[in-house]
């Protein structure tokens, strides 16, 4: 089953990258961009062939590992 | 109007920082866990309010700035 998870920083929570990005656009004329934030995509491949067992499986691993539960928020999508 | 830009390794390029997850996921005893692929996501408000118009300036946007086209694709959504 495969799976894409987006982690996204909270609202709120400073995003440096994404300004620098914002900043750079504007630098090469693009103008009227703006709330440029940056976040993580993650595609995998997981063995679990029940939904339900895959998303507590996959919550389990932002919790564990991808996300910064303080300061990211996280969001999973699966694909039969 | 809302844009999600997805900026994902072109097949065959080699993912490290992927790699690298898909091994400590198994450190943490997560099986089953294989083909991860690390990518990034950008959200940002454009301000031109015609979509196809939005859709031309993105893609010149990640063409210059966003996406290194040799080694990685794009894709964009808008949100109207």
């Amino acid at each position: 089953m495969k799976a894409r998870i987006h982690i996204t920083l909270k609202a709120g929570v400073l995003d440096p990258e994404g300004k620098a990005i914002e900043n750079a656009l504007g630098s090469l004329g693009f103008d009227g961009v703006n709330d440029v934030r940056k976040g993580k995509y993650i595609e995998l491949e997981i063995a679990d062939s029940d939904e339900t067992t895959a998303r507590d499986n996959l919550t389990r691993m932002c919790e564990a590992l991808l996300a910064n539960t303080v300061i990211e928020n996280y969001a999973i999508d699966l694909e039969a």
